[in-house]
């Protein structure tokens, strides 16, 4: 039973591989009635793709989203709207140089999927990843910017930025400077900072990793306790992002380290005196901020020269070259508020309110 | 759409509320012929339930799991094996106190899910938290003693233990350790720190969180991409646990600050130099390892009195009696190890391997 | 992966065995608040149970449901109400006579499941036929009471009935009349025939087919093109039933012999001028009545000789005593009418109705 | 929650509407390292296009199947091999003449789903029926051709065949005959008799109906029971086709007139004596063919003058002009035989056999 399905009411099956003909979803299950402006599909995509500032791959992709399903304008209208059946998305490659991987037919390099591939599946599709590709990840984004729009209808929206890069951390949380710096970094100081190290580390060869932060307004009720519940889902998610090795919620790890009487947030007539619990209690959202934090790994594609082996378990050694970011952030920023999109939405179409007989 | 059920080849489905008839689950999917050791399953319940060391509530519980159905003991032979068909486990509950709840009925007590299951259902349960109650786990800790005993079958192991309690962290990860100590912790020095540290805590009426690990020896090939990969589906079952608020995979939080060169693992000929990942590339299993760790958020049901509100949204204050933990660890340990115990089989069972036309 | 679970949004999940402690069912995804009336639940099982009339076994069984978990008496109230959470429910077995049983541990019966579930799982329960046993269907029952009470807040009800028996056929549908005889006939006449051909096969040692009706009302909509049509979900629930050979919607197989201008119903302002369509256009229900048929193949248990093999591929011959039924009818309307009333309630839970924004 | 994907193992998504971009589906869950023979998978794609024999419509298609992920062509092999990761396959639209139904955009047909699909969804594509034209079904039927390439290497086929066309029965089963007739109709005389019925319904406007049987070869051991047993996912699979009105297994509704005698089926050490359970026990293959046969209703789409509604309930007459076929056979065929393939082999994929320790 293979994996490749997000979401059990608003269902998202993404497919496609680095150097194929292009990578695209579907979505099964998207309400019908909701106009899709696609200028901002389009803008939600442009934030994905390569040449994203200092960390950048020089990789150029159009990543011109297309839509092959399940809209429709209706008569008098400009914009097309949904029809409830399945949105079909694609996203061609254009820029794909197969060439240039043809030395890494034979040869697993270090941190990537390369060698888990071929012990899964007995063969693989060497180019540039193959489906392990993070170029995977914009038919995510797709995706996630129709649930943007869904979502949108009930006053839910999602935002995430650095809070940590290459060991510079954002002391401050000042949402509007995300958008003035290529790091999507809440702290002018610390993005520039971040800046510094990320050419410093160019100039290495090497990567670095950081940690991104998500935040989202959704209203109370939603997750679906006790397997499903919302902090389980939004786990899954974000740590089917290639890139991520943890997830937190709330105060997250350093709860370890609280007493109870610190960690649990008072409830007053006005609402909670603090958010350690992320937005989130017993599975539930509680009305709160939703918090989550998220680790992410340093690109293994490095320029160093490394060790590893080939097909015939023979050591060789490996220069990455190639077009490869320096660091999954500021890229993988747009994917994890994709992901976070998805599960909402998928859990505000999920619940069932308390019952009520009128309702049908 | 309701969450109940875990898993998509080895489904399990809880189902009971702390104060009901019990808690139970069916499985289905066991494969057939199994061998049940009736024995083991329920020395794997005693590990969970009530009065484990001195962190534990007074509550007196059996555990005693009963069979229903999906086993048959087959002429000759004294243990049962399953069928292939649903197996009905139930755990019947012997010692709940419902009256002391009463005067909780129509109080939100801070950092449970009384508040969330109002706005979400519209009703509940107010007896020891209904089914948001942690009674909830003894039907996961059974199921994944059953899980265990089918992965057992694949030199297939999984081990949880603590590295953190209160503030005091396990320097050292001596295995042999955690069954000498009532904090599973495998570092000797710090159980007795932890120990003390409980003491003074329990003094204060006030509670803890910590830090729980667990290690999985898992064959190379697990694991389903692009959604379902292995570390999401292990931080999906593990987040559906109550206390717990993060988890991360090998170097986790810690890539944050590290270089490419750094955290990616060398392959060698002989297999891989380090194991940053954890066990997993790119959605699979590598045959490594696998490290796991968890947040556990401090116990909310402190003795200090809290300010909270009632239904009608008025200002209360509260101090919990009953019989509650000082924190969650040691007994959430045999939780952490059932979901991830269930999260392995589930992925054995779904994985399809290289196809060979003489398999069926 | 197994499939003991009927429904994607009302998910019921039986299990048990004809000789073991009982058969059950879990929910999970029942709405909450829902009042439930326990006096006809167990109403609906005394329909099903041994002992209906004179095609029915003379084990006696008194299939008392009991509901275990989901349920919560509200303060002040008397009956209780579903809470959103799992409700599993449990008939226990009382009256096995799992003795009688082992002169068939070796023995494949003819037009029985004993050869299939060897060669599909390579052990089985032979008693009463286990798993395949049709005392499953009574967990099938409980769960369609259930989703009889769901429904009927959205005024839909389903009622089954026999049209033919032993080769008599029902020229009538006075739906007055099925309570009146023993058969649910809607015709007299012909229900007394039906009788005398019961006497006369009972006597013979053999048993007699028939053919079952179901009528249903339900809002326009309901249904999930293109796979989960309604009428392929309510095919999918009836052909799950063991007696049942055939799946007819509306016209059905008469439509072989139709013309186009014959077929379609024509549309009026005033509805629909007929009803060949049996309720559904295109996989979703118009507003008219549903009909459906299902071909009830004789009971396989014979008291005559039989020729067959065990499990050493021996022949054999049999001949099978026991408690049986001459005829799967009528015990098996109540199981028709439960496996209607699962889809239609899945499917109302599974509707999107048309978007609109102020509807969360 | 939407339904446009079948099969749980091997899982089909199919998207599209008849006068869109195209139609096409995403399989997860194809086991990686098969052969694909693309020229077969056309030939399959060209049994079901347009203008096939007396009955057809004449819109043309190409019906080209492009394949855009999923696959790799190994260096030194000629032929792609699926790599285990979603096959994305897309059929484009090229004949659609949107124009000519403008005229309906306000007016719901007869025996189409215009007027559920407007009370469902609250909006429509209307051109050609959108999604619930039958144009969807060229997505199952590449689906459908892969499926059987699977099945091939496990020794399993499909086939289906026409046993009535407008009144006129088959009384011969003479497989070699069904391609050299338009009908495939495995009697010579009955197809000729066909022929001449389908002209002359053509000459008055008109539209028939009919019956298709299809047979498979099977192992022993598929069906999932007690729900998924392999009549129900058949009957679902086969019910889900637009023109499908009934569907029967083996003796199928012939069951209601049977003695118990007569229907069992006598095993004998050498194998059944008779196949009126149609290859299926207890919901588990029992090794012998599997035989079903479905009711095809009459095309709804007739030249004659039919009376109806608009979306005002406005009463309006109307004429189908277009390019409409006469019968949904023999297009339906390949459709038929898709759907029991795509049953077939996610059974396959989801049997768990006997388990052995070594199978690993």
């Amino acid at each position: 039973m293979a994996g490749n399905t997000f979401g059990k009411a608003f269902k998202v099956t993404t497919w496609g591989e680095s150097h194929g003909t292009g990578v695209g979803a579907v979505i099964d299950g998207c309400p019908p009635g909701i106009v899709l402006d696609l200028e901002d599909l389009q803008n939600e995509m442009a934030r994905r793709k390569p040449g994203q500032g200092g960390a950048s791959t020089t990789r150029k992709e159009p990543d011109k989203l297309e839509i092959m399903s399940g809209v429709f304008t209706l008569p008098g209208e400009e914009m097309p709207r949904t029809t409830g059946t399945p949105i079909s998305l694609v996203i061609y490659n254009k820029d794909a140089h197969s060439k240039s991987y043809d030395h890494l037919r034979d040869i697993f390099r270090p941190g990537h999927g390369d060698i888990t591939y071929m012990a899964k599946y007995g063969l693989r599709d060497h180019r540039g990843g193959g489906r392990s590709s993070a170029r995977e990840t914009a038919a995510r984004v797709a995706a996630g910017a129709i649930a943007k729009q869904v979502l949108a209808s009930f006053d839910m929206d999602v935002c995430a930025y650095t809070v940590a890069l290459g060991g510079i951390r954002a002391e401050k949380r000042n949402l509007g400077e995300i958008t003035k710096n290529a790091y999507y970094c809440p702290d002018k100081v610390a993005a520039k900072k971040m800046d510094e190290r990320i050419k410093q580390v160019r100039s290495n060869g090497d990567t670095v990793g950081g940690i991104v932060e998500i935040v989202a307004q959704c209203p109370p009720g939603l997750g679906e306790p006790v397997f499903d519940k919302l902090e389980a889902e939004l786990a899954h998610g974000l740590m089917s992002i290639g890139a991520v090795k943890g997830v937190e919620i709330g105060a997250g790890f350093a709860v370890a380290d609280m007493l109870g009487s610190e960690n649990n947030d008072v409830i007053t007539p006005e609402g909670y005196a603090s958010n350690n619990a992320g937005g989130i209690l017993a599975g539930i959202s509680n009305g709160e901020q939703l918090v989550i934090r998220v680790a992410i790994k340093p690109i293994p594609s490095i320029a160093k020269e490394q060790h590893t082996v080939n097909l015939r378990n023979e050591e060789v050694s490996l220069k990455i070259g190639g077009r490869h970011d320096i660091s999954a952030i500021p890229r993988v920023i747009p994917v994890c508020e994709a992901m976070v999109r998805l599960t909402l939405v998928d859990h505000l179409l999920r619940h069932l309110g308390p019952y009520e007989e009128e309702e049908y």
